[in-house]
C-alpha cells in the first residue's frame, strides 16, 4: 500500500516538476481538507435525479456533479436510482416559483440537498453553484438560496481573427484553431466551455469585430458547429461576428445596401444555412461604419436600417444582433466623444425588438478610467448592452496584475440619474429602469493559448468577474475577489488570502495611478498602445493622438467638455452635468476628462494640479512597488511555479509602472516648465529619451484599415 | 491509507479529465510496471559523484538523474556521499578512451553502474542514455556502451518571429514570447531544453532565418542572454540570426558591404557586445541573397566575404557562423536546382574555419522526397551542415502523420560517389569523407505552442528522429521509431506498438504517393503551400510556379536535367549521374526529377506513366486509410483524448490524401487526355473546381518579399 501511495506521489509530484499550472483556472477541484470534509461535507453520498427527462445539458450536469464532488470530497459520489439519505436531488420543475428560465434552487438539511430548476440549464448552474460553494469550503448545510441571473445575455468577445492571431490578445493566440476544424476538437474548447458555465457565461461571439467574411463560408460554418456542439451542453449559444458587406465579399454581389432586396435575401439565406448547421445560434455580433469597417452608412442608411436587416430573418429562431455603439468614422467631423449618442439616441425606437445596441463602458475606449457612457440612460426604448474589456489593452496588457472588478463595479454603480438618483448603469443594462424585454453584458475576453489561458496568472480573477458581474451586476467586488482567490488558492492559507485580495483590490487604483491620474487618457503609445506616448500628436485623425486629448500647454492642461468647449457634458443628465462640470464637485478621478486646468490650480488636498499630478504618479509607482513586496512575502505559501510567473510578472509591472511615471512626467514638465516639487524625483532622462523608445512587436495585432 | 490512495487516483484521474494529453513528451518518466522493476532495476539505489567539482551542468545532471529515477523506479533515488552497492557512480575522467568531449562511456554490473565522461555534458548525455533506457524497460545489467555523438553541432532551427508568428510553424505560435522575456521565463522554456538534452540536441537557433535586425538589439540581446541562462546547463547553446543588413537598420550606418572597415567593426563591436552578455554564444544562422534577403552580393561580394566578416569575430570566442546554401536571387536568371552549386562550389576553400555551408538535404525546397542536394561531395574544403525540415511545410503541415525518420535516412544513405561507392551523405556531414574539422546538423523545428508542442502527437517522433540522427546519422530509422514508441506509450502494449511503429514506418511513402508521386515535385498550392496546385502557372518567378517543374502537356511530363535539358544532373558524381540520367536505371522514386517523360513509357511496373500515376495516388489515398483503420483498432489500449486527437488528425489526412489524389489526377488528366486506367475512378470533379477552392488562413506565416 505505502509503495502504491509513493508512486501516485511521484505521479504527481512528477506532474508538478514539469512546471506549468493554472490550467484548471478556478476550477481546479482537487480534494478538499479531510476536516473541512468531515465537519461539512460527508453527508454527501450520491445524486438523485427526480422524473426529469435526460437531455444534453441534464446529462453533462449530472457527469460534472459526479466527478467534481467525487474529486472535492475524495470518495466516490454516483448517480443512484433510489431516495436515500445524503443525496443531492435534482429536480426540473416547469413551475417552480422565483426564479427565471436559468436560475435555480438550492436548499439543504443535514443530511439533503436539493437543486430545483426550471430547466436544465438552471441545474447546471445551480450544481456550478454547489461545487464551487464547496470548493471554497463554504457551509452548506441548512441553506435556501434562490439565484437567477440579472441580465440574460452574457457573453464574452472574442477579438479573435481567422489566422489565430488575437487583435488585442496578450495571452498568446487564439485558442480556436480554424483550420484543423471541424475534424480535430482540442479538448481545450470543452475545458473553456466548463469554465464559462461554472461562473454563468452563456454566449460567446468567436469571431473579431473587425470581421472576416469567411468565417460565414459552408466550411467555416461547419466548423462553428463543431464548436457549438461541445458549447451546448454547458448552456452556451456561439455567436458570430457578420461584416457587413459579406454579400459582396462572399455572396458575388455589388451592393451590401441593407434595404436592396437580393441583399436582404442574402442574409436571408444565410441565415437558413446557418440554423440548419446550428440550430441554436446565437446571433451576430456586428461593427458597422467605425475605423472603417463598412455598414449601412456607405448607403445612406442608418444604423437601424442595417440591424433590423439581420434581426428580421433571425427572429423566427430566436436569434439576436449585438450592434456596437462603438462608432466613429474617417468622414464625420465629430468629436469621438459625441459621436456614438449623436449617432444611436435619435434612432431610439426604431430598432427591431430582437436588436441590442452595445455600447462600451466609456465614451473614448476601454481607458483606465472613464466616466459611464452618456448613451447608458439615453435610449430607453433600446436594449442596451454593456461592453467591458477584459483583455488590458490600456491596462498593461498581458503582464500586469489589475483587479478589473474594481472598474466594473465602479461602472455598474455609476449613476446615470435618468429616472432619479439611484439609477445605475447596473439598473439600466439589467433592464429594470427602462423595462427592457432583452439584456446583455459583453466582455472582450482575455484568453488565449497560454498555458494558464490568460498568461498573468491574476488574469483569470478578470475572466472570472466578469462572469460573476455579468449574472448580478450588483456584487461586490471584494467579494468576488474572495471568491476567486479562495477557488485560487485552495489551500486556504490566511495570509496567501489577504494579500492577494489586497492585491486585486489595490491595483486598479495603482494603474490608474501610473498610467493616467486625474482623469488623464488616451495617452498610450500608438498602435500597438504599449507603453505611454503622451506626446503623440500627429496620425491620421487628430483624436487618435493623445495630444487631442490633454492638450498640455506652459499654462493648462485637459479636455473642455463643457458649453465652453466640445459640450460633451450636455449629453449627460442635468444632474450629472451639474455633478461633473462643476470644477468644485467633479471628482479629481474624472477631471481631466471635463475640465481644462491652470497647472497652479489648487485641488482638494492642497497641492496645485502639477503637484498632485507628480503625486499621484508617484503614488502608482509605490503601489506598484508595495504590489511586489507583498508578493514576496507569501513564496513560502504557494507553488514555487505560480509563486514565480507571478512575481515575474510583478518585476514587468514595477518597471513599466516607474517607466510609465518617468516618460509621462517628463513629457508633461516640458510642457508646464514647473520644478519638480520638494521631495519627488525628476524623471533621470529628458522626454526625448522616452520618445525614442520603440518596441515594434508587442503583442496584440493591429487593426488594419 | 485507503483513503489516500483514493485521494491521489482523483486527483491523477482529475488531471485526467482535463483531457489535454502528450505536454511531457518522450520525457514522461512515470513509474515502470513492478515486475519490471523488480527483475531489472531493483538494485539501483543511490547516486555517487565520484571525486568530480561541481558545475552548472552536472548539478543539474544530478537533479535530473534522482528525480526522474525516483519517478521511475517508484523509490526515492538521491545523491550519497559513500560508496555502497546499487550505486551508480557518475565520474569526470578527462583522459577517458575512445570517447568524444561530450561522449560518455556506461559500463555496469548486476550490482552497479559507472558513467564516465571527459565532461559534464557527456555526464548529462550518459544520464540521459540510461533514464531512457530504463524509460523503455530495456536491460542494463552487464552492459557496456560508448557513445559520442558523430555530429559536433546539432542543432534546432526555430523560424520563429518576434512577434511570436512562426514562418512554417502549424503547432500554433512560437513559444519564445520575446515580448515578456526577459523578466517571465515561462517553465516551458526548461522542459523544452530538458526534451532536447534527452534527445542530444545541444543548440537552438532562436530566430527566423528570414531575420529581424531587432533581436541583436541590446534588450533583445538580454532576452536572448535570459534562454541561454536556462539552456545552459542542459548542455544547449543559444544562436540567433543575423540579418546582413543589420549595420544600416541597426547601427545607422550607410552600407552593410563585408570589406567595409565601418561595417566590420559594427559587427565586431556587436559581436563583444553578444559575449559580454552570453560568454557561451553559439554564432550565427544567416540567410543572405536568397528570396529577396540583404547579402554580400549587394555589394558585389561573395558568400565567403560575407561569412567570413562574422566569423573573424566570433572566432576568439568559440562561435561559428552558418551560412545558408538556400539561395536564389530575384535577379540571378539560373535554374533553381542549380544556383546554389554554382555559387557555393567555386568558393570552395576560401571560408574561414569557423564557417559552415548549410545546405537543404535536397537542391529545390523541402519536397516530400528530394533526390540528395549536388552539393554534398562537392566541397572538400568547406564543412556542409545538412538542413532537414521537422516542421513539414510540405509534407502535410501540422496535420498529417509522416513519420520523417525514414525521409532523413533516405538522404543520409544516398551515395554521392564522390570518394567512391558508399560515400553517404552521412560520412560528408559528419566529416568522414572530407575530413572535416567542423560539424553540424539542423533540423527546422515544429515546435509551437500547442500543448503537446507539436499539434500532431506524432510530430513529436520527427523532433526525436532529428535528435537521434544528428547524434548518429547512420542508426536505423525502424529502430529510431520503436524508441520513441516505448518512451511514448509507456504501457507497451504490444499491438499498440505495433500500430505505432506501423504508422511511422509507412506514413512517408504514403504521403509521398498522395502528393507527388513518381518524383513530382513544387506542386502545392502557392503562398501558404497548403494542398495542392498543379495548376499553379503565372507567380512572379517561373520557378516558384508548378507548371516550371512537371511541364505537364498532351504528350509527356517530367523536368528534363540532364544534358538535353538544364544539365542540373552533371552537378552530381558522375556515378551518379549514370543512375540517374538512364531511363532504366533512374529509380521510379526520382524519375521525373531527371526525366521528361511520354504518358504511355512503359515503367518496371508494366503500367505506362499515366497508369502508374494513377496507381500510385490510389496507393497514397489506401495507405492513408489504412493508417486510421490501424489506428482505430488501438482505441481501447490508449489514453482517450489521446487516441481521439490522433484519430481526428488521421481523418484530416484520410480526407486531404483524397483531395491531393482528386485535384492532382483531374489536372494531369486535363493535361494527358488520357482516360482513367480501367478500375480506377476519375475524380468527382473538374479540374475547374479544385483550382477554385481557396484556404487564406491556412496556418503558418509567409514571408514576405
Amino acid at each position: 500500500m505505502k509503495q502504491i501511495v509513493f508512486a501516485f506521489l511521484l505521479i504527481f509530484s512528477q506532474i508538478q516538476l514539469f512546471g506549468q499550472s493554472g490550467y484548471n483556472l478556478w476550477t481546479d477541484y482537487k480534494k478538499l481538507d479531510a476536516n473541512v470534509i468531515a465537519t461539512e461535507y460527508n453527508f454527501i453520498n450520491s445524486i438523485l435525479v427526480s422524473n426529469t427527462k435526460d437531455d444534453e445539458v441534464l446529462n453533462n450536469t449530472k457527469t460534472i456533479l459526479t466527478q467534481n464532488l467525487s474529486s472535492l470530497l475524495g470518495k466516490s459520489i454516483k448517480i443512484e436510482k433510489q431516495k436515500k439519505t445524503g443525496q443531492i436531488t435534482l429536480t426540473i420543475n416547469k413551475n417552480a416559483l422565483n426564479i427565471g428560465n436559468e436560475g435555480f434552487t438550492l436548499t439543504s438539511t443535514n443530511n439533503a440537498l436539493n437543486i430545483e430548476a426550471k430547466t436544465s440549464t438552471g441545474l447546471l448552474y445551480g450544481a456550478f453553484y454547489l461545487i464551487n460553494k464547496i470548493h471554497r469550503s463554504e457551509k452548506i448545510k441548512n441553506i435556501k438560496v434562490s439565484e437567477s441571473p440579472k441580465i440574460q445575455n452574457r457573453i464574452l468577445n472574442h477579438w479573435d481573427n481567422i489566422d489565430r492571431t488575437v487583435e488585442r490578445g496578450y495571452a498568446g493566440f487564439s485558442i480556436f484553431n480554424w483550420h484543423e476544424l471541424p475534424e480535430y476538437e482540442d479538448p481545450r474548447y470543452e475545458d473553456y466551455a466548463m469554465a464559462n458555465a461554472s461562473i454563468g457565461i452563456n454566449g460567446t461571439v468567436l469571431t473579431n469585430v473587425n470581421a472576416n467574411a469567411i468565417v460565414l463560408r459552408a466550411d467555416y460554418l461547419d466548423k462553428t458547429a463543431a464548436l457549438a456542439n461541445i458549447f451546448r451542453k454547458y448552456g452556451i449559444k456561439v455567436y458570430l461576428t457578420a461584416r457587413f458587406s459579406a454579400p459582396i465579399e462572399l455572396g458575388g454581389l455589388k451592393t451590401a445596401d441593407p434595404l436592396d432586396p437580393q441583399v436582404r435575401l442574402w442574409w436571408k439565406n444565410k441565415i437558413d444555412e446557418i440554423y440548419q448547421k446550428i440550430p441554436d445560434f446565437g446571433g451576430f455580433l456586428v461593427k458597422a461604419n467605425s475605423e472603417g469597417q463598412p455598414g449601412p452608412q456607405d448607403y445612406k442608411r442608418n444604423h437601424a436600417d442595417g440591424a433590423n436587416m439581420l434581426a428580421e430573418p433571425l427572429k423566427k429562431y430566436g436569434g439576436i444582433v449585438m450592434w456596437r455603439a462603438f462608432v466613429y468614422s474617417h468622414e464625420v467631423n465629430e468629436d469621438r466623444f459625441k459621436q456614438a449618442y449623436k449617432e444611436f439616441v435619435p434612432l431610439d425606437g426604431q430598432f427591431a425588438d430582437n436588436v441590442l445596441v452595445q455600447v462600451k463602458n466609456g465614451p473614448i475606449d476601454f481607458q483606465p478610467r472613464e466616466p459611464f457612457h452618456p448613451m447608458f440612460g439615453a435610449m430607453p426604448k433600446t436594449p442596451l448592452m454593456l461592453e467591458l474589456q477584459i483583455t488590458k489593452e490600456y491596462l498593461g496588457q498581458g503582464t500586469h496584475l489589475v483587479g478589473l472588478a474594481k472598474m466594473y463595479e465602479e461602472i455598474l454603480q455609476s449613476d446615470t440619474h435618468v429616472k432619479g438618483k439611484g439609477t445605475t448603469v447596473a439598473k439600466i443594462i439589467d433592464g429594470t429602469a427602462h423595462d427592457y424585454k432583452i439584456t446583455g453584458i459583453a466582455g472582450v475576453a482575455n484568453i488565449g493559448t497560454a498555458f494558464n489561458s490568460t498568461g498573468n496568472l491574476f488574469g483569470q480573477a478578470d475572466w472570472y468577474a466578469f462572469g460573476k458581474l455579468a449574472w448580478n451586476p450588483y456584487l461586490d467586488a471584494r467579494n468576488i475577489f474572495k471568491e476567486w482567490t479562495a477557488a485560487t488558492f485552495p489551500n486556504r492559507n490566511k495570509k496567501l488570502s489577504d494579500v492577494s485580495n489586497w492585491l486585486l483590490e489595490h491595483s486598479h487604483e495603482a494603474c490608474v495611478s501610473y498610467m493616467t491620474p486625474l482623469g488623464l487618457h488616451h495617452i498610450m503609445a500608438e498602435g500597438h498602445h504599449f507603453g505611454p506616448g503622451p506626446w503623440v500628436d500627429s496620425l491620421f485623425r487628430a483624436d487618435w493622438t493623445s495630444v487631442y486629448y490633454h492638450k498640455a500647454n506652459k499654462d493648462s492642461i485637459g479636455f473642455d467638455s463643457k458649453i465652453t468647449g466640445t459640450n460633451a457634458l450636455s449629453q449627460f443628465h442635468p444632474d450629472v452635468q451639474k455633478l461633473y462640470g462643476n470644477l468644485n464637485s467633479c471628482p479629481d478621478e474624472y477631471l481631466l476628462w471635463f475640465h481644462r486646468v491652470p497647472w497652479t490650480h489648487p485641488l482638494k488636498s492642497g497641492r496645485n494640479l502639477w503637484e498632485e499630478l507628480v503625486f499621484r504618479y508617484d503614488q502608482g509607482v509605490t503601489k506598484a512597488r508595495e504590489m511586489k513586496t507583498k508578493w514576496d512575502a507569501v513564496e513560502s505559501l504557494v507553488e514555487k511555479e505560480t509563486f514565480r510567473s507571478v512575481r515575474d510578472h510583478l518585476i514587468i509591472q514595477q518597471k513599466e509602472a516607474q517607466w510609465w511615471r518617468d516618460a509621462c512626467l517628463a513629457y508633461f514638465q516640458s510642457r508646464s516648465q514647473l520644478a519638480f516639487p520638494v521631495g519627488t524625483i525628476a524623471p533621470p532622462h529628458e522626454v526625448q529619451y522616452y520618445k525614442k523608445l520603440s518596441y515594434p512587436y508587442s503583442p496584440g495585432i493591429k487593426p488594419k484599415w
